[in-house]
This record gives structure tokens, sequence and C-alpha cells, in this order.
């Protein structure tokens, strides 16, 4: 293994700043700050236990999540052909935002362009229009076998937006990502407690710093190609210091080798500040994780090949979330 | 730039037999067998001018193509977690998909799995339930301002469905996408002069042999990465020359500077022995591409925002593939 570079002997800090100085920035940054803006603002957080609340002024909600879902790329060249991927169906986001909504929370949906979105998770990947068929009076149909689904998915998306508790902000490279993490959680920070970060993404830990990046396609006609990576700063460290201190924070550990995963899970936990990290293995993350907290260990386990584990794992991470915001501040009552 | 491996003095028979003797193997390689022998047995050529024909038998088609689409990844890990891919999104395969279906060619659709379908294009990526809401009765409904553009393609979705005029093969890895390759190319070899390859998936460069790939998830705890990637063996060589000689074969070639297109394009028209090599650049591939042929070269422009340049395109390879169909065989008439 290479000795660490000279980046190892900055502070977190520093080197998130390093970072973002050198990446390309944000493109559409005001028009997202600005649809955040709007929908910070528009909340009510309720008390644990209280109704819904009825009359005018804004909707309230049990707490507002950040659900960051999909992977992010690292482009290899600034005009970019070709570009390092995580592997992430964004499966895991979109279900997590369904029961998110269905809870009572508001939820912000950073993810992966093209990555599953929630309420669609039923569709055919390749074949959309195999769901569909024209009627005798050429009107389109949808066959019986899936009418119900289909149904169900258009009215629960179309509530969702309609009463403005989703929020979808989509991102493809590591830069884009961060940038969006950032303005999301600065935004955050006002709800202190109420706030929820849920960073299912699969996040890129190597890229290539923009600066030394190669400007046009990488030809192939010179042999084997050598590509040195950097270490992407560490942003979940940076989220629980200074961007939303006060927030709940849930963050993802997959690996592929079983005997070393839960002690990665430990591992960020004390080292980010975690209050939850979400321990899962690539090769059965649909049928069991382990939740890791200072306190202990928690297995959650799908039940049935119909059930989606996200509901049993939100159904708890609700659950712990409200307690962090009776023990931060046992009177508030927005 | 270091010197090229000893990879690069065998014959390129030899590197695609080493490639595809260390690839793992295609999952399911005789299903895709069994629907490429079903598919393609069941055509009769016509002749160029000649009518659809009456009676019963197979479906006549004015040529079969292979349509290959979207980029292919290439691992880095063998339990994948992270892997190098190809920009693509697949807009041009399956934009050409429906201009050949029309034009009477049967398709075999070789694609990265979600990549842009046919027929599916105008789909808004990520909220695909926007096209939809829910009448009074709760019957599915789709507003008024997309209703001809959903109904003509779930029509021409369907009819090329059920006519058998559509295969679809999906692809992720550049193992995957090079043994579908093979097996479509070597089905397709019994149409001779009337098969055509349209080979406009962005294929790897450069790859990690699967023996000398990391087993698990590589750490990131070590310091920055160092990669090292060996070059993909030109399989249009081999395409050409064993698989399907008598076919037409028409290669993309995407730069990103200007400056090295054509004389790239020109180059691997020569190397590789296709019919046609479409250059095209980065910047505004959806808006011009030029046709590079040994008799010359043909610049093809969008002529609007509205228009597909693949219609343009699509028709002038449709009459360059008759062409070369007559020249091979003046009097072929199956």
């Amino acid at each position: 293994m290479d000795p660490p570079t000279s980046a190892a002997h900055r502070s977190p800090d520093d080197e998130a700043a390093a970072f973002f100085r050198a990446a390309p920035p944000l493109r559409d940054r005001d028009a997202v700050a600005a649809s955040l803006a709007a929908f910070d603002c528009s909340f009510r957080v309720r008390a644990a236990g209280a109704g819904a609340g009825g009359g005018g002024g804004p909707p309230a909600v049990a707490g507002v999540v950040c659900v960051t879902s999909g992977g992010t790329t690292v482009p290899l060249e600034q005009r970019c052909v070709r570009y390092i991927d995580n592997f992430s169906s964004g499966q895991r986001g979109a279900a997590s935002t369904e029961y998110f909504l269905k809870a009572g929370y508001a939820v912000v949906f950073v993810h992966r362009r093209g990555s599953k979105q929630p309420f669609c998770r039923f569709l055919p990947e390749d074949s959309f229009l195999d769901l569909f068929e024209l009627g005798q009076g050429s009107e389109i149909q949808v066959p019986e076998s899936h009418t119900t689904v289909v149904k169900a998915a258009i009215s629960s998306y179309r509530k969702a937006i309609d009463e403005g508790l989703l929020l979808k902000l989509p991102f493809t490279t590591i830069f884009e990502y961060l940038q969006l993490l950032q303005l999301v959680s600065t935004a955050m920070n006002c709800l202190e407690h109420h706030g929820m970060f849920y960073c299912a993404a699969a996040v890129s830990d190597f890229y290539v710093p923009w600066e030394s990046m190669a400007k046009h396609k990488i030809q192939s006609a010179g042999g084997p190609l050598n590509m040195q990576l950097n270490q992407v700063p560490k942003m979940l460290f940076i989220l629980r210091n200074h961007w939303a201190p006060s927030a709940f924070c849930v963050s993802f550990k997959l690996e592929t080798d079983p005997d070393i995963l839960i002690q990665k899970a430990e591992a960020a936990l004390r080292k980010y500040g975690m209050n939850v990290v979400v321990a899962n293995e690539l090769a059965n993350y649909k049928d069991v994780v382990v939740m890791v907290t200072s306190t202990g260990k928690t297995t959650v386990s799908r039940r049935s090949k119909e059930d989606d584990l996200e509901e049993q794992l939100i159904g708890l991470l609700v659950k712990m979330h409200s307690d962090h915001a009776k023990q931060s501040n046992p009177d508030q009552e927005t």
C-alpha cells in the first residue's frame, strides 16, 4: 500500500474546503437554494403524539428527512466520456422515502439521475410500455393484473407532490452530490433536532481532482491506462460538526466481506458521530441489515419476499428520531 | 506513455480468444441463444422494391439489423461495488431502432440495462408518474397534453413486439456485451448481406482482467488508489473477419476533440473493415454526424429541434445496405 498523501495530514475541515474550492460549481445552485427555502419554511414540526393540526397555515409534519439515494460518479475526463460509478439501484432510498412519507415526514429526496424513484419501484426496468395497452376506443389501459399497484402509485405520488411533502433533487457526480448535501443540510439546520439525514447514497471514496483531470477523452492507442485516484474527504464528519449539528444522522456501510462489516460500521459511528450506522452486505442487502448505535446492535430482517425491509427499518428510526427530539428539547411544541 | 504490453504483440484473434477465455461466462447464454434462434429463423428477407408479400409463412422484412446501444461497464471488483462506465444515454440506439422498424427491418436491440428504450424516449427521466393522473372514477388517465405521444408509443411498441420484429437483449458489463455481440453476430451470419450491424454502444477501451481483479470492495483507508487497466481487444475486427463477414457494418466514433475526430474515424474504417463509420462529437452529437465511407464523407445535420437526426441517418444507411445486398448478390430473392 502506498504511503498516505499530504492530504491525510490536513484536518477534515481543510480537506473539505479544498475539495469544494476545486470542484466545478453546481450549475443550478440558485434554483436549488430557492426550492429548498420554499420547502423548509413551509412546515410546522408537530410534537410526537400530537394530531395533524387543523386550520390554515403550513402543514404539520412528524419531521423532515433528507434521503440520499443512488450512486455518485467520478468523472475521469473533464469533457466526460468515462467515469467511475458505484453500484446502487436506488431501491433502498426510494422505498425508504415511501415509508417516511407514510410516517408523516416531509422528504428531500437527493437522488442519482435515473435511479429508482419512490412509488415507481414496481416498474419493469426496460419495458415500461409493457404496462400499458390501448383499449378498443384506443384509450390507454393498464392490464387488469397491474391496475391496483399502478393506481396506488399514482395516487400516493400525487398526494406527496400536491401537499408539498416531497422535494426531489437530482445529482450525477460526486461534485454535485456533496454540494447538494451541503446546501440541503445547512438549509435544514434550522429544524434542529427535528431534522434527519438518511444517507443511503453510495458515495465514491476515490476521485480525480478536477484540475488534474484529462481535458479530452483518454486515447486507447497508447497501451494500458494508469490512474491514480485521491480519497474523497469524509463529509459526514463535516455534516455532523458544522452543517447540521443537532440533526439525527443515519449513514450506511456496505461491504462485500462480512468479516469486516460490523467493525467498519462501528468505526464510522465513532469517527463521524452518527446516531445510527446501518450495516449491510452486498449479497443480501434486501433481506437483512444491522443497525449499529452507541448502545448496541439491532438486526432487522425482511419477514417475507412480499415485504419491504425498509418498512421495519424506517419504523425503528422514526421512533429513535422522536426520542432524540424529545430528549434534546423536552418542551418543544412549535 | 508506457510501452505497450505483451498483448499488443499478439494477433487480434489471439487477444479476442484470451479475453473470452478469462471472462465470466454469460449467465443466461442458453436462453439468449434460444431466443435468437427463434428470432432469426422467422424472417424472409424481401428483395428491395418487392411488396410485403401475402399469405402465410414468416413475415417479410427489408433486412435484419443488430443495434447496440448504451455504455458498457468495467467492474473494478469481482463482487462489484465500483465500476468504470462510459457516458451514453442510449438515445441514439433507441431512436435508430424506431426508424429501422419503420423502414421494415427486424431489430435485435442489444442495450445497456436501464438505458433509453425505443418508443420511450419521450418519458421524463425521473418522474414517470408525472405522466399519469387518476380520473374521477379513479381510472388511469394521461393528461391531454401527452395523450397523442403516449398512445402512438404504446401502439408502435405493441406492433413491433406482437409481430416479432423486435428482440431486446440487455447487458451491463463489457464481458456481457462482447459475449452477446458474438452470439448475435454468429446467429445473424446466415442472413449474409441482408444482415446489418449498427454498433452505437459506447464500448469500454480499457478493462481489468477478471483474474487480476480485487475480490472484495477496495478499502479506502489505505490512501490513494492506483489502478492499471488493460486494453479491450478490438472486436469489430473479429466481427468483420469471423463472426459475420458478409454483413453491412456501421460503427461509431465519439470524441471530445474535433481536431482528431475524422482522422480517427477514417482509421477505424480501414482497420476494422467497416462499411461506414459515423463520427460524432460529444458536444453536439444530437445535431450533427459525419458518415465516413471508403468513397468519401457525408455530413448529416438535424433539420430542427423537433426532428431526429436518426431519421435521415437511418434513411441513408438503409439505402446503402440495400445497394450492398444487391451488389453482393444481384439475383437474390429469397
